[in-house]
């Protein structure tokens, strides 16, 4: 068996959530420390993540309080990586395949989310730019996914579809709560552009099999992402209206 | 046995250079095909890589000459992704540990080489941007190396230390040579700095260490790459001096 394994993570994180995903995914057990990002432990950085950021595992050495973290645990950090950890844990486990060529496509299919989703995906709700740059980078994730499977590599799920499926989830949220920084109603307007539109049909089919995963609804609090973003995005959006209100 | 590896590569290129060396150590045999970067073969982009980058690896299906390629064979590319699938090729190979905390621990240095140190490595030489930068990133990257281990990871020499490889080797060709954007003599200068100074002692040991291995000499050219970026960088040094002399 492994060894115990401490997460330290945070519920409002998307890189986080991939790997409460692929815990559940594996069946492994673990210890669950939320880290409150705003107020963050002043032993998180020196005793866990030098660089302060969730999620991080502390795997092995003694059975200690998460809040006390042994020196006589491994360290370890960065959401793919600790993913692949989870994976290379549990080989026998779904989250990657065992054939060489589907493991490099699976790699693939988490490269093209890394550096052509993720620099799109806060655009149009934080910083205002157009949706047709979010949607761009959509249509190409779509475009890798195989027209007769359910999933990115064909009918497991895997770490290829762990990578997205946080940032699907909070995207979803924002959308259908009307959640960012332009105009009242765009988001609405966009949600059923992206959910009832014939454009992404394939990957809003892709999407909702994901949903109904027990891994994902296990790890997902839609009540609550809605509640923080909101909080967030509201004073942002009202900032964003007056300082156009002003230029007029 | 693996089936036929031909791969798509470029002698100027650090990333295709990565390839080679894991080829070489995992003992692979394979065909290889140069592409002329300023003048790609017209088939490369619809038929081996769509992206039109080295490096790509065809992978299986019928022998067929590496400028005919078979849609037979499943075409694979980013030089990280196929570093790790010529491990999954050769499990026994010691390109990646078969510990999981220690693959972690790999794939973390070769992170840190993707997000600290490439964005660094050649604003130097092509931008004229001062050495600090460059010297602030290889000083992060020494400190994840062991003091009392020969490589990344131990006494092995695996894909951590392949990711970075091609690039030491390239800062060594420039700054030994002066080739660079900067004024005449600042690459000597910087090269005294990296290479006889204190500061990185332990990296360029540990750079020592890398170039004596075969895999290593069989797979890299200082003469053709001293000769490319020479034809380079002299007419970009060229007209940043004159570009200062007319601003003064």
């Amino acid at each position: 068996m492994t060894e115990q394994i401490t997460l330290y993570t945070a519920k409002i994180c998307p890189f986080s959530h991939r790997v409460e995903i692929a815990l559940a995914e594996a069946k492994v057990g673990f210890s669950r420390f939320e880290i409150d990002l705003r107020n963050k432990p002043e032993w998180y950085a020196p005793k866990v993540n030098p660089a302060s950021k969730v999620p991080a595992i502390a795997y092995g050495g003694p059975q200690v309080s998460p809040d006390l973290p042994s020196p006589g645990s491994v360290k370890l950090t960065e959401s793919l990586i600790l993913v692949e950890f989870i994976a290379d844990l549990q080989p026998d486990s779904a989250l990657l395949p065992k054939d060489p060529v589907q493991r490099a496509k699976a790699r693939f299919f988490i490269d093209a989310v890394s550096t052509k989703f993720l620099p799109a995906y806060m655009g149009p709700i934080a910083r205002g730019t157009p949706f047709e740059s979010l949607w761009d980078a959509l249509a190409q994730l779509q475009a890798l996914l195989p027209a007769d499977k359910t999933y990115a590599l064909g009918d497991e799920y895997t770490a290829a579809d762990i990578a997205i499926t946080p940032f699907l989830a909070r995207m979803e949220v924002w959308l259908t709560n009307d959640i960012g920084i332009y105009k009242e109603g765009e988001g609405k307007k966009a949600s059923e552009y992206f959910f009832e539109g014939d454009r992404f049909a394939r990957l809003v089919k892709y999407w909702k099999a994901i949903k109904a995963r027990e891994s994902f609804k296990q790890t997902f609090d839609a009540d609550y992402i809605k509640e923080k973003y909101s909080a967030k995005f509201a004073p942002l959006r009202a900032q964003a209206q007056a300082a156009a209100v002003a230029a007029a």
